[in-house]
């Protein structure tokens, strides 16, 4: 990218903000300077993310960072030049979420089609409460969500963007509250039974803090035994639920995962729904991770009886690889959403605007002013079409084989569910000095092996994959394979560096 | 912006995503072509939207709109050509939000070095949940708020980003509950007394959503009547809130707003703790839009007392003119967002980590992802500085007055409120058909007038302004001076441009 002339010479190192537009009508030319060395910026680091060569970050404690870069708020303002270096210091001391080695969260790697997408948003800087001030993107909320209800398998039905996965996960618990109990919204729940829920020990944690902030309390959201693969298990929830009624509470809420956060585990939704057609309580799926697979005609069978949900979270920011934030929560009862938050603020939703005001959104939603997340989500997938989608995912599901096979195979690994059901891979690496350890010693010190290559690996920056421990297991690897920028050589890369880092431990 | 020869040789209408970084590594020249024309087309957008001569926006009415614009999702991938086009498509039919006369919402216009922050934002697309992700943005996020919290008169306290002010203030009274009843948490709402509220009826529709969600009921939330300016009468809330007590109820929180919604008022918080102080409740202070006006030591008097508040939500996506979505909630008790949110998820909040884990932050936050909120935002207050800000805030005062002044100058103009506090100046405009009308008639039929003015406005494109009615008010119009571009040549505009339209209804 080259600057003309007449821009070049702009100094920016005497050149302040206030002499750009908005505030300085004039200065096209040096308004236009100072975003294009942005994006210069910008395409160098993504360049350099992309090589696998580069260091996925440069490992600092909080307190030696504080002395790599001056975070201060100045009176006086910096010039563009110190902004352009701030740019570029915070982005090498920054973390590389997109390099094809960092396999540290389910939301990985730096889809480009949707990263313009979320430029061209920020520039159009526009709200999505109303048709009036938000037309096209209104209007795409409503077909890209329409697109994805019908791949859950609904005809009519109603869905909004929200930020993240625990506020669409409470949206639905909310929406089901109303649905029961319409008179919660004037009167509380002070008038209501004890309200219960109903969710795997397994699944995201989200789900007990939405309880959490509606009022019904931790000790009533029920947590509900896995087997030893993670999925909930049918017999014990209904047994639960008949308990729960029996100590004269009121069960409304059962929430099912498509897709565990750390198993990558999938309860059987349909036996799931058989219980809550019996027992007459909402039926709410968690696929924000496991949605994205509906898109493929070869797996979707994994979220087999979906279509019998009464609600779905699904996040295009976790499998299909939208940029963050990117969630939607999908309510089957048409009307509902706006039944249950409709506050109808005149100064926003007046009735006598000139157009149809169905299409204002405002009023549907927990928040006000609401960010547009729907752009960066519809120019990726228009770039990759069903076809391209049902390939990447397919092939995701691919390398997740591979990893597995090469985990079972190599020295020293383990894998902590066999066969993996998803895109998690767990697994323990047990170095050669615990290797004929007895099983209980064994395990006590395994506890600390994953931390120790983990901070080990972030200090040499190469790659990064999440550990944690849960119930009776000591501490394992969660490798996640999301980034579509992923080769086996990556995998390979991974298995021979824990060894190379873990097997003097 | 040109292009190199080498990266000019790719056929964009025969080149798909796939041929891209990350997918394709061989092709970052091809890459680089693709972003660097979506940044001309941003380029071109900032420019044309910032000439005053520009329409803002191109009225459609949605099943016109859809036939303007293919927003499928197609079964093919479309070509980088095609994406282009969309990409010009959608900004064409869109609303021109940073356009110097569009004074519609309370967050107005594009400042660019906000913008270029969410740029780097989308490309460095990482979560704020953890140290081990972000360490910059959440040391950012730490210093920022620290200064914020200075501004409101704060010593230690705490502070989080949220997705807009309504959820910001769900976060407060969340955090007011659990103050005063920490089992609420574990057991529900069923075990307390009956909650209720306090806010003024003109203060935000989200303080009854919050209550909505939360459990506690719309009834439950009392609306305190404020004086002809738009203040809570103190009085009628200390009223209220005995009566509650002799009701059986249990008040635990007052809501007092710095700058209403639709007129800008500012309750009298000082008075408000008072009440709060001699009734042990937790006062809030919704600062959403007037929390700007801290930045100016001419004007932050009117935001008197706010340092008594327990806790203050304060959006600089409004006053201060960051990007869309910028809201932050502060609490002044160190610990209780942690306490209140906690859910300790194994996967996230390891505390086997090799680094302080004090500084995850995701174990306060309501989400589980959170949006990285502050780049933007410290970005462009660092191109400011303190100075920057006061000037500028400091000139929008004056703008306000300076339009105030014309409204009562105005042949037709009449203020609702004479004087306006803060930058919303309500005014009606009355044709002359309407002068010498008696009262009751006139305001029949004044009711219709914006309404009508609006909608013509928005044919013709030059400018836009919301307008609402207010209890026994008829419609009137809103004028929002939030937006740095605004000079007192459009402010002069938009009152010829009323006239023109309105003068023959």
């Amino acid at each position: 990218m080259q600057s003309n002339t007449t821009s070049s010479s702009i100094n920016l190192a005497k050149t302040y903000a206030a002499e750009l537009l908005p505030q300085n009508q004039q200065n096209w030319e040096g308004t236009k300077r100072f975003l294009e060395e942005i994006v210069k910026i910008l395409l160098e680091y993504i360049n350099e993310e992309n090589r696998r060569e580069s260091k996925i970050l440069d490992f600092h404690h909080p307190a030696e960072m504080q002395k790599l870069i001056d975070l201060s708020i100045p009176d006086n303002p910096c010039t563009l030049e110190e902004l352009l270096q701030d740019c570029q210091k915070v982005l090498r001391l920054g973390v590389r979420t997109g390099h094809p080695r960092f396999f540290n969260q389910i939301s990985c790697g730096l889809d480009l089609i949707s990263m313009a997408g979320e430029w061209l948003t920020a520039t159009a800087n526009t709200n999505m409460f109303t048709y009036e001030i938000a037309p096209v993107f209104i209007l795409m909320e409503k077909e890209v969500t329409k697109k994805m209800a019908e791949l859950i398998g609904w005809q009519d039905s109603d869905a909004i963007f929200a930020p993240g996965g625990a506020i669409s996960n409470m949206y639905a618990m909310n929406a089901a509250r109303h649905a029961r109990f319409p008179r919660c919204k004037p009167l509380g729940q002070g008038d209501l039974p004890t309200l219960c829920i109903f969710t795997s020990e397994d699944s995201h944690y989200s789900i007990k803090g939405a309880a959490t902030v509606m009022g019904i309390g931790t000790d009533n959201c029920f947590n509900i035994p896995t087997d030893p693969s993670g999925r909930m298990i049918p017999e014990a929830l209904e047994e639960r639920i008949i308990q729960c009624k029996k100590d004269g509470m009121e069960p409304f809420f059962v929430c099912a995962t498509a897709g565990t956060t750390v198993y990558g585990a999938w309860d059987p939704i349909s036996q799931i729904a058989d219980i809550c057609d019996r027992h007459k309580l909402w039926l709410h799926v968690d696929a924000a991770w496991g949605g994205g697979l509906l898109l493929s005609p070869e797996y979707r069978h994994k979220l087999y009886g979906i279509e019998r949900a009464n609600s779905v979270t699904w996040n295009p920011h976790k499998l299909m690889g939208a940029l963050l934030q990117c969630s939607a929560c999908f309510i089957k009862q048409e009307g509902l959403l706006f039944q249950t938050n409709q506050m109808s603020a005149d100064y926003l939703f007046q009735q006598d605007k000139p157009y149809d005001v169905s299409f204002d959104t405002g009023d549907k939603a927990m928040q006000c002013g609401r960010h547009n997340d729907i752009f960066k989500l519809w120019l990726m997938w228009r770039s990759k079409g069903m076809t391209g989608y049902r390939r990447q995912i397919n092939r995701l599901m691919d390398l997740a084989a591979y990893f597995t096979a090469r985990i079972r195979e190599t020295e020293g690994y383990e894998l902590v569910i066999d066969p993996p059901e998803f895109l998690n891979v767990c697994f323990w690496y047990i170095p050669p000095s615990l290797r004929n350890v007895e099983k209980a010693e064994r395990n006590a010190r395994l506890e600390k092996i994953a931390p120790k290559i983990k901070a080990k690996m972030m200090e040499r920056g190469t790659t990064m994959v999440g550990y944690q421990p849960d119930k009776q297991r000591p501490n394992f690897f969660r490798m996640i394979i999301s980034n579509q920028a992923i080769t086996k050589e990556d995998l390979d890369f991974l298995i021979r560096e824990i060894i190379a880092i873990g097997s003097e431990l």
